[in-house]
């Protein structure tokens, strides 16, 4: 059979009356078995032996796994034994958990797999044996999780290399551009902006700090406010246990900044460290590690998933649908490491993110509306070259989701908005700047943080709005002289501030 | 004589003509020892030896340290032998160097130090004895550090206990407040905000985030913008190098959430680690630590230290003094550990802060304008039954600075806003919170980060603008009935937003 689970119990003594076991556990496996397989497939309890205080199970099936009717036996035979004979299960695993099942292609190159075990293949055909698997890993069904993790790795390995899903939609007429040059190499010579004082960080002076508040009031006052988003203030630390949710930690690990607390705050505790600093002015970094604790969250990634967190295990009043949410207080941290430009890709921007939920036919109008409003903002207020694409998003491809090729295509899925920045170079060659998104996710997380709609099935989408992109496609475009930006932007920005002058 | 300063050089190698040394080391220390010494007191090369390639050297003063003197001898001495003999000075470090100072008062508990040390006392007469001392820590002046960290442990012992200054400035009349119970009761009841999801944190759902914005649009509009300020947008990671210059990292280090970076970004890197994550669903502690690095910078404290560090090293116009700027986009975080308390005291908070530098005629004006806006705003706009108090701030305690026994009392230091919580009892007898602050800090931060005006002294000082304690205070107050808000307030309002409805 397909699945063949070699299971040992240790017992919390050796059974009185051992030859009692030999009419309890054959029929009570048996039970469990045709239970936990049911009409999916069959199963057997192959071999049994009781040695000492150790009982072992050979357990096969197809069709269906039988560790579920492996902790069944456990927690059934631990009460007929404490009642019989006074010995309970004292703990169980897996000697070794072997399945079989199929993988699509067959994989190029070795996978691997961070828990014992082996695996082989033929063709497209796997065969996997974990080795001493856990009584956490068998509760926790361990086992499905792997065989998708194979699944994944095996599809992955055909897809390195290739582009991501890419399909233009919608595309502006192309511009005659008054800028010309790199936007961040103007705004440092004029010393509007300062580089530091962490990795990819900014601070922006008063002029482009009025820039950038612009192009935040024109989202708020030409987008979101006149269709209907409520803003909200959440906090922007993402707990791990959200974005275990929303699978943000397994697809993005590397590109988080982590966040650790003090193990204390007495005063007394940092002694050391204090008088360390007041005598060398350096970190005493060994003193720092015993002083800090592992980090436990990190800083904002992206603002939907503590958005989802706010509304968990809640639901939502049909008058309240669709609900329209805007977070703009979270400043958002990406580690790009070699991947920073200026004030186009940074470790640190402003973001808002409007979410909504409701139902499909909801959100699909409401895409359509948010659509317009964007279109009206890029033509109209700010009047740049722009373009609008279909892609496959990297959170869905490495956790799963729906993905273009799903009948429901174009449905659920991300619109990117893309700019032509001149300075790049020709526009047909050169690489447009992304600077903004919105997707609808279907309920990937409504499900995930059990959310609710008073009535019928709730879906949620979002849009991310970088303002710091927002604001480098603009002056790419219309380069720093006002006189050549649109009427419409220049009635948003008001009088422009006084710059500091420096000698 | 006070100072006794037992060094050891070692050579390269053994001087080719040791004797050469006893015509060249006395009159070369002599000198040293005159020049560093100078008018300030006496000293004199009691003792030295040359033993194969170390030579030890005994420096005796009176008025001034003689470790500079050291400093002086290392590198003549090497320029001399390397020239006649080819050898240089390799390493040096003080087996033992003792030091006489007074305190006061005597302590009476014993007195810690990080580094190896003798510390004795006769009465207020303390002898330090550094043993084993560093070339980093000679050339880095560590022991006037000691000397300087023992004088201000043995003066903090004689406040331990004692309370804080506080003196009473002004305080409005008393009045009925609508507002009988703990807002964040309130607020938790009408499901108006989330505690969570990390310590400390709240989520602001739609009313409450609206109130606040409020508050922010308040401060901007009532105080800010007429004073002249502009806005700057400021990164929310503070670097340590930034943290050492303010002195806040020897003052404050229990109280920070520091930010620690990925080690690398590769996913091949991360691969156990997100499979881990895929099988688990729980963080995998032991392979996180190996891939995310010390803590190298901790979340926004305040926003002063950011902004000095943007004008660090710049010289200021006159005419752009007094230069006045706020920051509202770094969001605050202090571990709070166990005073935490609904919204009134929180890990997370939002914090606009206003920094203005210029001459000190200038700054007294201008705290004069704010103390005068801030006054209509919680008289007229919010109502708020409030006092200011002259305080002295904990970093000034903490780092050194000007306290209020000062001859320009009341000129540098710190005013503190407070406001009544009739929820908590008796207005005579109950704790009131501060909602904020108002300090001039003379030319600490300017002379730390190098900020120059174009003409004459540099003073700077800031306000801390807590906008969940302006929010807190006023509910606490007025209560949740919109009826019973001061006109002008509702007026900054505006309509009131729908909130969510949950069933």
């Amino acid at each position: 059979m397909e699945n063949e689970l070699r299971a040992e119990l240790l017992l919390s003594g050796v059974p009185r009356d051992p030859k009692a076991l030999d009419a309890l556990v054959p029929g009570l496996a048996a039970d469990a078995i045709a239970r936990a397989v049911g009409s999916r497939g069959e199963g057997r309890l192959a071999e049994w032996k009781l040695e000492g205080d150790t009982l072992t199970l050979l357990l096969q099936s197809q069709g269906a796994r039988p560790h579920q009717a492996l902790l069944s036996i456990v927690r059934r035979l631990g009460e007929e034994l404490g009642r019989s004979q006074k010995v309970g299960v004292r703990s169980f695993r897996a000697l070794r958990y072997r399945v079989e099942f199929s993988v699509d292609p067959a994989p190029e190159k070795p996978i691997s797999i961070p828990i014992p075990h082996t695996l082989s293949f033929q063709g497209t055909r796997a065969t996997l044996e974990l080795t001493d698997l856990s009584e956490e890993g068998l509760r926790d069904n361990w086992v499905d999780r792997v065989v998708q993790l194979v699944a994944e790795k095996a599809k992955r390995q055909s897809y390195t290399g290739k582009e991501q899903y890419w399909s233009l939609l919608q595309q502006s007429a192309p511009k005659d551009h008054p800028g010309k040059t790199d936007p961040t190499e103007e705004m440092l010579k004029r010393l509007w902006v300062r580089s530091g004082p962490t990795k990819g960080k900014w601070f922006l002076g008063p002029t482009v700090a009025h820039l950038l508040r612009t192009m935040e009031r024109i989202a708020r006052q030409e987008v979101l406010e006149p269709l209907g988003f409520m803003e909200v203030v959440q906090p922007h630390h993402d707990s791990f246990d959200i974005l275990l949710k929303t699978g943000h930690l397994e697809g993005l690990p590397g590109e988080f900044y982590y966040v650790a607390e003090p193990t204390t705050r007495d005063p007394a505790a940092w002694e050391r460290f204090t008088d360390l600093v007041k005598i060398t002015r350096h970190v005493p970094d060994d003193e720092l590690r015993r002083l800090v604790g592992p980090p436990s969250a990190v800083s904002c990634y992206a603002q939907c998933p503590t958005i989802y967190w706010w509304l968990s295990g809640r639901t939502i009043a049909t008058t309240s649908l669709p609900l329209r949410i805007f977070d703009r207080s979270a400043v958002s941290n990406r580690y790009e490491s070699g991947g920073r430009h200026g004030l186009e890709r940074v470790d640190e921007f402003h973001r808002i993110e409007p979410v909504f939920l409701g139902t499909p036919e909801q959100l699909l109008a409401l895409r359509e509306e948010l659509l317009r409003r964007y279109a009206y903002v890029f033509d109209q207020v700010l009047e740049l070259e722009w373009r609008t694409a279909w892609v496959t998003p990297f959170y869905m491809q490495q956790a799963g989701g729906v993905g273009v090729e799903d009948a429901t295509a174009r449905i659920k899925g991300t619109i990117d908005y893309e700019a032509y920045l001149p300075y790049r170079g020709d526009r047909a060659t050169s690489e447009w700047l992304e600077f903004q998104n919105l997707s609808i996710v279907g309920d990937k997380y409504t499900s995930a943080f059990t959310i609710r709609a008073q009535k019928g099935e709730l879906w949620s989408g979002c849009s991310g709005i970088g303002l710091e992109r927002w604001l480098t496609t603009f002056l790419a475009q219309k380069g720093f002289d006002p006189k050549d930006w649109p009427a419409r932007f220049r009635e948003h920005a008001g009088p422009m501030p006084t710059d500091v002058q420096f000698l």
